[in-house]
């Protein structure tokens, strides 16, 4: 029933590199946005209009990986529910309001490490809620309608469907030679990329449309560049292009080819801020009742190169597994390390990406 | 939220010794209850009495392990609710009645290989439901109260939640010995098991009780024992000893010791028809619709012992393992393919197990 799409799980189980050990920076953000989350829940989760013989309520985060931020977000979630219940119902003095039993619905993948995901669960005796897991690309319907109340993701939707037409076509002006990722330094190349963002995101706010009620919210947060600002400039892009440099490099030594350089592209795309907002008021399902840009709590944190170099390996490995073999991983982040230790990453001068927080409200 | 329970897995992934390849077995007795279970559905379900807004229908497959029987089984339930749907909305010339979509909750152990469950998935193409993964113990509640319309488990609530208590213990009158499962040899062992059976059947009943809708149907398929009879005499039971004598001839072998085979048993209990009837009676929140022997398709058919073999393997390989070691089983299997050429075992001699359809309708 999903539509299919290409899809690079992040790195499974609990090892050395895998996800769930490397995403203190993802968990940061969703942290410094918390506040934010709870504030916007309890000023527009309507639930005096949601349907009064509720005894269900449900919450879906679309791309949750395989934890522990996941846990972490819904709890909150679920928290500021029952405090808005509380809150309306002393107001309002009805006496039957407050829905019984919560359900979270937790969405990737189907090649995602659901397994992982449902071991780590919290314990029963901490979780107020009933966990289901369900896996399917969110470019695409994956749950029936009208059954959401609070949508969420996080950190998702510049992850594009697939990776764009031409960007990896030799012929084309919008190939992508050798650069690994859109870095904003070739404009086809960008455009290429904007094509494909433009789809996914019609696609994505479509699908998540019909899934939640009528007066459900949905909360995105997630990383985009200030109007202007190209992805080389800022710290993640320079990490990013470090690691097409050294994949270049193994290919001098044999290690790889520049052939299979050419063809290699990161499905990741992130939008200005205006172009992002101006795909959100497209679709007229819902009312934009929040976008802002959220400062992120390691911001001006001065992050280790082992840090930025182990949080991109539990991004990239399956993706770059996928295409070059698994053999490389551990000589490409070496020499990433190497390089980094040579050209230092100065965070102050770099451009700032942004992250944006935003509340959209179910017509 | 789910009480927690021991829990032994099917074998998992897609390998020579998997589930997924061992389980025609089940699959035949599925499919030979397939016309009855359409049959119940479109004598018992009553789609008038349930809500007439409903847009989603909702099945749960309960202990649905990793496929392929399971989504062969709710297919054919989906099939007979719209043909249903059609039948009504003929005969009372109701134009919209109709829900309009489908979701399928896949529940197992939180240690069920749900990566595997959902990678075979049945093509989107294919497939006109939302499909989502339940982990946790069907011993308690794992989804909202009335949120299903039909339920269904096969070949699961023979799967205690745990080893009945004093069966491991030397002391006890009840300790199993020698043997690895209750054979119904030892009076003792059988009405421990029996205690743990009743007590465990109570609290499923008592969670799907919550879970279904007032109206819903609940299907469980199963293997149970005709009365008067004991497993021991069955060619299950003989498999079953075969492997625990086996065991006692590695003891003998140093390859492991009896002290382990004194503490090890399989929380399995097959009751006998009567006993289950009257537990199933003691649940006042169903009325029992159907509960009748069915005839299994390969009963009459002589099953090689390979077939035995396989299938015992797929089912009880992950227990062995966790309680003797990976390293016992392929010796062990082994060995009992020898045992069985020494002293084949005659079907036709065998006492018959039974297998049996209940459909029951909540209140």
């Amino acid at each position: 029933m999903t539509k299919s799409s290409q899809s690079y799980p992040m790195s499974g189980g609990d090892g050395q590199h895998s996800y769930i050990h490397h995403s203190s920076y993802q968990k940061a953000a969703i942290d410094g946005a918390e506040e934010k989350t709870r504030q916007c829940i309890l000023e527009n989760l309507d639930v005096l209009n949601l349907n009064p013989d509720l005894s269900t309520f449900t919450i879906a985060d679309f791309g949750c990986s395989i934890g522990p931020n996941t846990f972490h977000v819904v709890q909150a979630i679920i928290d500021t529910v029952k405090m808005k219940y509380k809150q309306v119902k002393e107001n309002n003095e009805v006496s039957s309001l407050m829905p019984l039993e919560f359900q979270v619905f937790f969405n990737d993948q189907s090649n995602n490490d659901f397994n992982t995901l449902f071991k780590t669960q919290p314990p029963s005796s901490e979780r107020e809620y009933f966990l289901v897991g369900v896996p399917g690309s969110f470019y695409g319907r994956v749950l029936p309608r009208n059954s959401i109340h609070i949508g969420h993701t996080s950190y998702t939707t510049h992850w594009l469907s697939k990776i764009p037409e031409h960007v990896g076509d030799k012929k084309s002006p919008a190939w992508n030679k050798n650069n690994i990722i859109c870095n904003n330094s070739i404009e086809e190349v960008t455009n290429a990329y904007k094509v494909q963002f433009i789809k996914d995101m019609k696609v994505f706010l479509e699908a998540r449309a019909e899934e939640i009620v009528p007066g459900g919210l949905m909360i995105v947060l997630g990383q985009c560049l200030p109007d202007g600002i190209p992805f080389f400039k800022t710290w993640q892009g320079i990490v990013v292009d470090t690691i097409g440099d050294c994949l270049m490099d193994m290919a001098k030594s044999g290690l790889t080819t520049e052939e299979k350089i050419g063809l290699f592209n990161i499905p990741v795309y992130f939008p200005q801020f205006s172009e992002l907002r101006r795909e959100i008021e497209k679709n007229r399902s819902f009312t934009i009742e929040t976008m802002e840009n959220v400062r992120h709590p390691l911001e001006d944190i001065p992050l280790s190169h082992d840090f930025m170099i182990s949080m991109f390996r539990a991004i990239l490995s399956t993706i770059i597994k996928e295409h070059f073999g698994e053999c490389v991983i551990d000589e490409l982040f070496d020499r990433v390390a190497s390089q980094l230790v040579k050209y230092p990453i100065d965070i102050k001068k770099c451009e700032k990406d942004m992250n944006f927080f935003i509340l959209l409200k179910r017509k």
